[in-house]
């Protein structure tokens, strides 16, 4: 079964190439940059107000909507999860 | 090839579960978790600068710096990628 | 002439002595220490956004929001903006 | 005697100003505003993090230095904290 990350980045890449209405990915893209950087900031805040304080439910919604949005402004920003697996492979994984 | 974030976030398992001395990943956990906590919204805010005011390279070091501590988060919870992944599709993948 | 923020801690320290229905403010206690902080973090979010991508108006609008939800984290901690300047005269005033 | 925010946003202009080599507030405007705007953030994150998970000395500390952070920054965004208590005055009182 393909990896739900990268499923989910097609779906927002596609909502990106293909606008819908009345999608929620699509009114971001609509917002811009600016709106779609500050609800990465907003869930991650999010993220630590329910490690602090909340439970186990709480937190993995937060945490599901951190990586959704963080996966939106990867495509805003004309990048892939990919590039960003790339990037933490040259940073953790030793040459052989 | 295994996923790059799966492979990465049992290297961070192994760090909490066999600390190492002179290990980031290691000294992370030993902070706890507010300060884990804390250094997924600072990574969040430098993705947020990096987004609206520098070039692609900074953009995925700190991308990658936020997945990286988001996923040191996930196992300071006893959370796994795993369980994020499983509550994306509840939400984004209709039933059959 | 009271200064600004002196006047605004009062009339926030009496709403969360005094709740009153209706009041943003005394919903902000009601719901609690977790989600205070969670909006001074969303508000210092919004201030960043719009210091590097958008205009006097609303950056002085985050700024006023930023200050105000402070303010009240402040009351909800039983801290005081007096508190706060004695903390900051510590450390910029050298003793004479 | 004169209010110790005024007091240290006089400070933190003449710092702007005249650079004074070694001075820190003199780094942040050399660093330039994505790095004003990212401490602010920073701050506003360890200030969530000290609300809800340590003790008053620690919440003091981090709440200064948000409001020391977040005034070097209405000095690179050529405002003043009258600028803010003038729009906060605007919303919080009433015409007669």
């Amino acid at each position: 079964m393909a990896d739900m990350l990268e499923a989910l980045e097609s779906i927002i890449q596609d909502r990106r190439n293909n606008p819908q209405a009345g999608s929620y990915t699509t009114s971001l893209f609509d917002a811009g940059r600016g709106r779609i950087a500050q609800k990465v900031g907003e869930e991650a805040v999010e993220v630590i107000v329910s490690a602090l304080s909340q439970g186990r439910e709480a937190q993995l919604d937060e945490l599901a909507d951190l990586f959704y949005h963080t996966l939106v402004l990867l495509a805003e920003l004309d990048l892939t999860l990919d590039d960003v697996k790339q990037r933490l492979r040259q940073r953790h994984q030793p040459p052989a």
